[in-house]
């Protein structure tokens, strides 16, 4: 599902997942305590951040990645009643 | 409804929103806390920051639209006796 | 008015207004305290920064503009005995 | 073993190693103690970062090097009940 | 007068003026107090800094032009038992 | 001797002299105090830093020189039961 | 004399003169007090620090230069019995 709001620059709009996430490629990430990396789904990407010869850096992560990301820079929002996340790219450490 | 003066850089004016708001996309953002990023309706935009080959970036946002944005580093303003908002457009998250 | 003195780089030379500003346009600033962004005339401009592509930025506010600025980082100078305020560019908000 | 997860920019994921490693290149690097440089193996590589002019730095580290690194900086994760570490590039001193 | 000295990069050598400065354009500076800009003369200046391009910034000032400059910043030498100040031309506000 | 590690971009590996270096050129540095810049030999240098351009800078010191360089910044590590420290080439002051 | 060692990237070797310096043009510096800008004479020269563009700067100072600079940031060496100092080229206001 792809939200309907447009992230700007390089930010991004994760929904936060707690507890297990069993993946495809068999990965499973426990519960993760609070000063570890997090990881969420994605919702919604922007169109990435300018560079100084005026064009912009592809975004790596896409709408519905699974994500382990730094909550340290990252703002709270709350959308349809739905706590969600806003971050930059650059505070996602890897797609899972 | 554009406001008369020209904001310089990547700044843009901003009338904050108090309370609820409904969008036509189905997006309800609910009344905000101080703490949290706030929502608010732009009324006037830059003409875009200078980039280092000369020319400039063009504004993501424009006038009319809905936006959430973090109002650290934001400057407040009055016009005609309604407070708004000057801040620039790095601090704004996303457009609703 | 133009000053006869010369601002370097993008400084630009104001002379601040106190009390209530009426604008073609129909703004009324209110009289600002201090802590809030103040208003002033543009006496004088420099002949913009300068990019590391050696060309220069064209400066955005020209003299007689009618500007919101934030005095932090200004520097007050006498002339004439009269009070006025050699700032950056980047410290002008928006020409009214 | 190269692991099934994609780290952002210039990240690598490493497994740290406990104990003396000894090299093929007959180097033999002693148990290090926490405030020394740590040695591990990389299991997964980034694509790199994005430099001012658009395009990425190859990164100088595979999948399979042991490598000699900093600890600070770098991130805790739990993987299929593994304690893994994402780094950035830069905080690696050499590939043994 | 120009002073046998070759300054580096963009300083210049300045000799500090006390006391009010009566210019030709009919600009009167007056006395300034130790927390204000200061004026005077400029008796050398630099070649100008290098940009990242490898070329340099044409100076804006020139020997024998009057400043308003920050001491702030600046260093104080003395030369034929005269005090003079080298400081760089980015603490020149304007050229009167 | 060459040592069998690869630093990564600008860093590289010395084996730390102490005591009186005698040179060719009749140089001799007196034992330093531990304040003071030390002396070694570069026994393995990385590729070079990374331009924006996307070049790497070529290393001025090569393995086999006799340097002179400021432990401020550097890292101990221990190879083969012999202590060494690894470093940026910024840290290093003159080749001998 | 030219000493035989070789300051990397823009550093410079400086022997420090104490006391009153008669140069040719007549400039004469007074016993510089330890908080003043120190003169000396330039023994060795580095090739210069590098652009973002890949190239080097030319060094402003050449060996034999009397020259104004600031202490702070130099590092002191001893070589041969003789106290001297290593800085970077941006430490030395001018050249006498």
């Amino acid at each position: 599902m792809e939200l309907k709001i447009k992230p700007l620059g390089d930010r991004i709009v994760i929904r936060p997942v707690s507890g297990e996430m069993k993946l495809a490629s068999g990965i499973v990430l426990p519960d993760t305590a609070s000063e570890k990396p997090m990881h969420g789904e994605v919702l919604a990407v922007g169109s990435g951040r300018v560079l100084e010869n005026g064009t912009r850096v592809p975004m790596e992560v896409k709408v519905g990645d699974k994500v382990l990301y730094s909550k340290f820079g990252g703002t709270d929002i709350k959308i349809n009643d739905e706590d969600l996340l806003i971050l930059n790219e650059r505070d996602v450490h890897a797609i899972l």
